[in-house]
């Protein structure tokens, strides 16, 4: 029977949740799967988790020098996170002959191509199923399934933290800052929330994620990112009584403007199944130009479901012989000829707070007209509310740039109304 | 640039989607994934099929030797549908060191053994992605995906018939056979629809997919089968009230008592994910010990959503060297050490005519407790519907045959109640 060893660099959350899978499932592997997975080393500061998942010494390692000499390590496994030191770590992998499989959004996202060249060179395997949004298994669905069509747009909820805190505001009424503080307390959200909050994992997983769905890199620095940091409890509500459900939105689309890539909160309809997709689970909705619909629904995050994805990418590396690589041509920067579209087609949900409900609708109305915004939908509360009386629109399809112009002049209206909250509407 | 012939046997609704997709994508093709991929033939007896797609007549093919002596042909697409000729075409291909891309889910199920094995032999590859649930990439999930994971159950709405005719009989309070005769007019069921209608389909793909899952054959004699022909309206009205959604599901699980797998109309609580997916959409939600719970979501059938899964497995055999074959030992039998469940655990839905109210709640209760059948909801009307008092009894989870035992004590005490529908409950 093959035999094919295993490192693995990093035993936080991922890598033990990996290290408990692969030794739990050996025989199941050898039985259906025809290969022997044996962890052969692990790279890890902090002994005492080795220790405590049952490792013995000799088998840490005491620097990457010592994996990447070790004749009995066939893959290596980076589950550390960042961009230092896994990247010399994964180089020094790929450069001794070791395939590797990453967890590694950031890594990926920014140095796809220099890993990938590396790999190519030294004829070794680079996987990275669990790089983007855990046990769902969009990145060999992209690859090896919907290669045949022209993706014409994907829409994903590709974040467990924002994901949880947006439901629990939903479903609770609470504030922002108090949910953030319960997921902190649950383990759903870090100490510094920056990376999830603000939508950069969500848009490294975009950069990913589109590279692969449009056949050209999109660096991160062309993704658009605004995170949940600033959503308001009020609107949530407005949002319900509208059939809405809000959620951080990663979309990217591919049509004849060109190609734009946006990490954003937004609203989408009730009786859209993304809508549905609540707490900690994630889901990708993928449109192509044959499959039509496809989506893929999961957890996107946790010990198990993510290293499910890792060692589906250990078990593909032992038992295939040769590797593809990405299907584009995957440069540092994106095809020159690429159009990065930055001016947003989109409904938009706006609420304004005006002073008094005499005669604003049919001026916010003229406004919006003027700049080529047409109403669909508008809730005016009979009262004041803190002193102000609201008032939510939400307009049909139009340009970014429109509604930007359009709040501009709603605000430099004196005695008017103060635009207090601008969300697009994703149908 | 690689060049890559594929012949075309059948022009039928997936093939002609097939063709259309090949010729239109081929630049793209060339491009993303570099490689030519040519139509050199084709096999269709109704000719001028082929000349409507623009196909010119020396490309139409007079027979299968035509095809498997033409050294331009790399990889024979079937897409007939049925055992026979296909089976001895498909063999004929793979004799013939063609690799063979399949959509034909009865001729799979039946026969996988035997193909498989000549595909081993002549060093061929052996597709059949599309041979499940249409653009919905589940084949290739099972075998590069979750395989790290023991598959624990997968649940599916996996037949796109029925789902149409169950969908549009609850939206619209009508019977069976008023939809069914819609569906055959919208060309969402065939002139004949046993094969959709009484399960037959979806149990050829549930004995794929369960093989796939459980790392054994699961031969196409042990699913349980049991179609929608006798859904009535009342009952999905009923449902309604009790917050299901009644779906024709296909089920597979694997625990300590054995594998079960059953294709039968159930409810499912709306709050599951399954119970959003209507019309001719369908999906599968499987549960694996690493990933926990995965649903894949999609168009089930049609021309391009196939084609799809088709041209997905044309680019793979296309751009790859080696071939991988199923992750179970694909034998014509079970493995003699599966153990197979018929004595299903299950909740249920009763509903019962009685012919009045007075008293009988009580004494069927009495029956159901002697079987060891709790209830957990009740609905019982207040007046007599078409002469008699229905009563609608949701049970906890119980044993098929308990389930049977009680019922034919209640139809057999005079003058109580008759057992008008038994309808599984699925949480």
């Amino acid at each position: 029977m093959k035999k094919v060893g295993v490192a693995i660099l990093g035993l936080g959350v991922v890598g033990s949740g990996t290290y408990k899978i692969l030794i739990e499932h050996r025989e199941f592997y050898k039985k259906n799967h025809g290969v022997d997975i044996n962890v052969e080393s692990v790279l890890e500061l902090k002994t005492e988790r080795a220790l405590a998942l049952g490792i013995e010494e000799n088998k840490i390692a005491a620097n990457i020098a010592e994996i990447c000499s070790n004749p009995e390590v066939d893959i290596v496994v980076e589950v550390m996170g960042g961009v230092e030191p896994a990247k010399t770590f994964v180089l020094a992998a790929l450069n001794a002959g070791k395939s590797v499989v990453t967890s590694n959004k950031e890594l990926f996202c920014k140095y796809s191509h220099e890993l990938e060249k590396t790999a190519r060179k030294n004829k070794c395997g680079l996987f990275y199923e669990a790089s983007c949004v855990g046990g769902v298994p969009v990145i060999r669905t992209l690859i090896d399934n919907l290669q045949g069509n022209k993706i014409l747009s994907m829409t994903g909820i590709i974040n467990g933290t924002t994901n949880f805190i947006l439901t629990k505001m939903s479903d609770c009424g609470a504030s922002y800052s108090e949910v953030l503080k319960e997921a902190q307390r649950l383990g759903y959200a870090e100490a510094d929330p920056t990376a999830d909050v603000e939508g950069f994992d969500a848009a490294y997983k975009l950069s990913i994620l589109s590279s692969l769905s449009f056949h050209t890199k999109i660096p991160f620095s062309k993704v658009y990112r605004e995170g949940i940091t600033d959503i308001d409890i009020h609107d949530i509500n407005y949002g319900k009584r509208l059939g809405y459900a809000l959620k951080l939105l990663a979309v990217g689309k591919n049509s004849d403007s060109g190609i734009e890539v946006r990490v954003h909160p937004a609203f989408i309809k009730n009786s859209h199944p993304l809508a549905n997709v609540n707490d900690s689970y994630n889901a990708v909705y993928i449109t192509g130009d044959s499959v039509e619909d496809v989506m893929l629904y999961g957890r996107g995050a946790g010990a198990l479901p993510t290293g499910s994805a890792i060692v589906g990418d250990i078990i593909y590396c032992a038992t295939h012989d040769n590797f593809n690589y990405s299907t584009f041509n995957n440069t540092e920067k994106a095809d020159p000829s690429t159009k990065f579209v930055t001016n947003f087609e989109s409904a938009y949900y706006l609420r304004l707070d005006a002073k008094d409900k005499a005669g604003v609708l049919s001026k916010v109305s003229s406004v919006l007209s003027k700049h080529n915004i047409s109403v669909a939908e508008v809730i005016q509360e009979n009262r004041k509310v803190n002193g102000v009386v609201p008032l939510i629109i939400v307009t049909h399809e139009t340009f970014e740039k429109n509604v930007n112009k359009a709040v501009d002049e709603i605000n430099s209206v004196e005695n008017l109304a103060k635009v207090a909250s601008v969300i697009r509407v994703v149908s």
